[in-house]
């Protein structure tokens, strides 16, 4: 963990990070004994292997894929069932002290950082998929499935779960974070696709969102308590159990890459097949660096030009039809003709190339680390916003190839950055800054589906009222008082 | 207002709610010239005309379309921006008076029934759509803009919003009470469809759930607080704002009929359809009483069997695929020809004999009142359901034609009863019970989408263990710690 990394985790508030941190030292140690009385507690609630207090595993456990770095928990606790998640809650509970859970490490924020110490509860153990209803398009899972594991778990049923945000995530880290990816603009994001969730509170006890059992594909009975914990990034409560929708695997797919004059005629284009009412299942776009870095990374020829990546999904009519409308709106933009990709292998090396983005992006300047900003936008400010941004890139002598999912306005800059530079540090912290401002300033969000985290917080504040702000607050202090889940997240 | 009627909406926990309502009298009475004291101020915010205490209007504001009914507001208010709003609600707040915020009166469930009286916010002079970007597919409107009032102000866009509950009702109040409808199945229910919400709390602090003129499509950025407000039913604060998510209008629509042997045939087609990945607009389930029903009432002659009407939204090569694969699946269930509508007037028609199916259902037994009880189930447990719930009216010699949006699992029974005979009220109550209970059986919930409002907060708990209703009645004390908004409802 170098200290740049760390001066980029801690700059976005370090005046309040280190001063609450201060006071919650001395409390802690104040209630000196109490991680000791603790962690005997768990032993005997999830036996010797269940625990673990050695530094290579509470380091593991302490970091997602992003650059913000903050101490390792105390100690990792590996619960098999809600029961002992329920029983260890409540040893935290006693103790006042912080539970973080942790799923696969695969957040972009900072998320998993235990800014307080404490305990983090690893999921990993709890890794079946329960209660498959094929007829009803739902199934359930335990926290530790991933939606890899999900899919191939469905492979066999004709149905799949279409939320992919890249990384193979943990489902019930998606839900916690309110992951999407390349799908969403035809499946929606895990807002849309969560029917229930068990929880276990920060005092032990287990709810049923939706109540216990329950799948209904719509509910109108009492609040949805199901979308508020979907995005609570473990601050509310530990996910212990969700059921998801599933969607029929389409008869066929095709995929296509398309380049384009400018990012305006890429986003014109983008704006008129979903107005054509289209059902496209995925369009990314690309910005020439990033095609660049892709090229160079997987070995493919693509113009180096404003990109899109597109995938239909439907019957071979439907597929033909999807294609002829698409074909005529970007041939009208200035669009290239379509690379194809139908079979299956090709499909996946397209798919894998814009995966890799982040990889390709990481090897522009070999040695480097990546750090992944996100912000989502109004579809029509998305080609000044892009535009604004290169722009900005440039004057501030960073390295930050862009690729977003058009159709929702989303997009990310892969900034690629020396850790030990100070002055590059800094200069990246200063740019994402301004882009979620400029994000902000035409109505969009600071993040579209990366979360807050540690990362975002401050921004957060501009984006919401102070009134908006203190009911989150108010609901935070309702469902933990004490502030043990996940402190010094979002808040 | 009849007795009969009274007793059915007070037959439901007639003991709570007189006891709770006497100890409020108690406290009301204490607090003498709160209610004139507060009107005075009203007056100098709205206006004379803005404030009305006449019986007519009271009693107008104090019920919907359900028979649920207790007494009226005590006063009325008419605000005409959010400022006002929030004036309003700041006197109520002070002199310790309920809210109950009305749209159009077309809910289902009481929801707007003055349980413990005080001031009914009636939001029909706020009735502008603002804010329109069709390029974004999004569009922003005030409480009083009925969905067929904003469809009508698109006319010319090429876009449209799909949720349609049926009733012209109020978009806010859609968003208040999570209403779908029919096109559900398709586009999703208001859950899906609120962008952002402007909502003025108990103490009159105006707050904008996603962020001040915010309207990106996709947040991550702390708690999902517009869909903790879609459904709270005016217990958590005034929707004085909504910003809706559009979608382009389909190049065609198409709708069919077809009548099968069996429920349970109807069902399997529809799960089959889904599973084709056919995405149907409307998939409606009538049963063999609610066909005869529309065939009277609307001079039609379709086969008196358990019949499903059908949309399909598409190009015309689209359409045309939707419907071949569709028609194969219903033949080999073994359901009629298709009956067909595609011009405008004759889908107009067939369409109306769907909505106007209260209208038909009343019409069996002239004089009568009807009542429509909804639930949600699993759609693998729809036939079993229904089929059950068929037999219970018979047992129960009840008059409940059944119809329903099958593609969610979403069934409504409009029961006809005579609101003068006790026993029959009795008998409708208990078989009402039953139906939601069959319902939690089997994992679905009480309330797909009329909410909960009076009627169905027995039913609630029975659906949620105590620990959820736990964090419920948190949220509900938080973010109104006096229990002034629409107070008896939900919990």
């Amino acid at each position: 963990m170098s200290s740049g990394l760390l001066r980029l985790g801690l700059q976005l508030r370090p005046d309040r990070l280190v001063s609450s941190h201060r006071a919650w030292r001395k409390h802690y140690t104040a209630q000196s004994g109490a991680l000791e009385q603790a962690v005997a507690a768990f032993r005997s609630v999830s036996g010797d292997d269940g625990v673990s207090m050695g530094l290579a595993v509470r380091e593991q456990h302490g970091r997602d894929e992003s650059v913000h770095r903050c101490r390792p928990p105390d100690v990792v606790v590996f619960p098999r069932c809600v029961e002992e998640v329920s029983a260890l809650a409540k040893i935290c509970h006693h103790h006042r002290l912080p539970i973080i859970t942790f799923g696969t490490g695969t957040g972009l924020e900072g998320g998993v950082g235990a800014v307080k110490g404490g305990v983090c509860f690893s999921l990993r153990k709890m890794d079946q998929v329960l209660d498959l209803h094929p007829e009803d398009f739902d199934v359930t899972v335990e926290p530790g499935v991933t939606h890899k594991v999900l899919n191939s778990y469905l492979r066999d049923t004709g149905l799949w779960f279409p939320v992919d945000p890249g990384a193979d995530a943990s489902l019930c880290g998606m839900a916690a974070t309110s992951a999407s990816g390349t799908n969403a603009v035809r499946y929606g994001t895990m807002r849309d696709n969560v029917l229930n969730l068990e929880v276990v509170m920060a005092d032990g006890t287990i709810i049923h969102t939706a109540g216990k059992g329950r799948r209904p594909r719509k509910r109108a009975a009492g609040y949805n308590l199901t979308n508020l914990f979907v995005g609570s990034e473990g601050t509310l409560g530990i996910l212990t159990k969700a059921t998801l929708r599933l969607y029929g695997i389409p008869e066929g797919m095709a995929s296509a890459v398309c380049s384009f004059p400018s990012v305006q005629a890429a986003v014109d284009s983008t704006v008129q097949v979903l107005q054509a009412g289209v059902p496209i299942a995925r369009i990314e776009f690309l910005d020439d660096v990033m095609i660049g870095a892709c090229n160079r990374f997987n070995s493919l020829s693509y113009p180096i030009l404003p990109t899109l990546f597109l995938e239909f999904h439907g019957s071979s009519r439907s597929l033909e039809e999807q294609v002829s409308v698409t074909e005529e709106i970007t041939r009208e933009n200035g669009g290239s003709d379509f690379a194809w990709a139908e079979d299956e292998e090709t499909r996946s090396r397209l798919w894998k190339a814009r995966h890799d983005a982040w990889y390709a992006a990481l090897a522009l300047r070999p040695g480097c680390k990546a750090y992944s900003t996100d912000v989502c936008v109004p579809i029509s400010c998305l080609p000044q916003v892009i535009v604004e941004t290169k722009d900005d890139l440039i004057r501030s002598n960073l390295i930050g190839p862009i690729a977003g999912h058009v159709g929702d306005g989303n997009f990310h800059c892969f900034m690629v950055l020396n850790p030990d530079d100070p002055d590059e540090v800094r200069r990246v912290h200063e740019f994402t800054n301004r882009l979620a401002r400029m994000a902000l300033l035409v109505g969009g969000t600071c993040t579209g589906e990366h979360g807050v985290g540690l990362g975002k917080r401050a921004l957060l504040r501009e984006e919401l009222c102070p009134q908006t702000m203190e009911v989150m607050q108010g609901l935070k202090a309702t469902l933990d008082p004490k502030n043990l889940m996940n402190p010094g997240k979002i808040l």
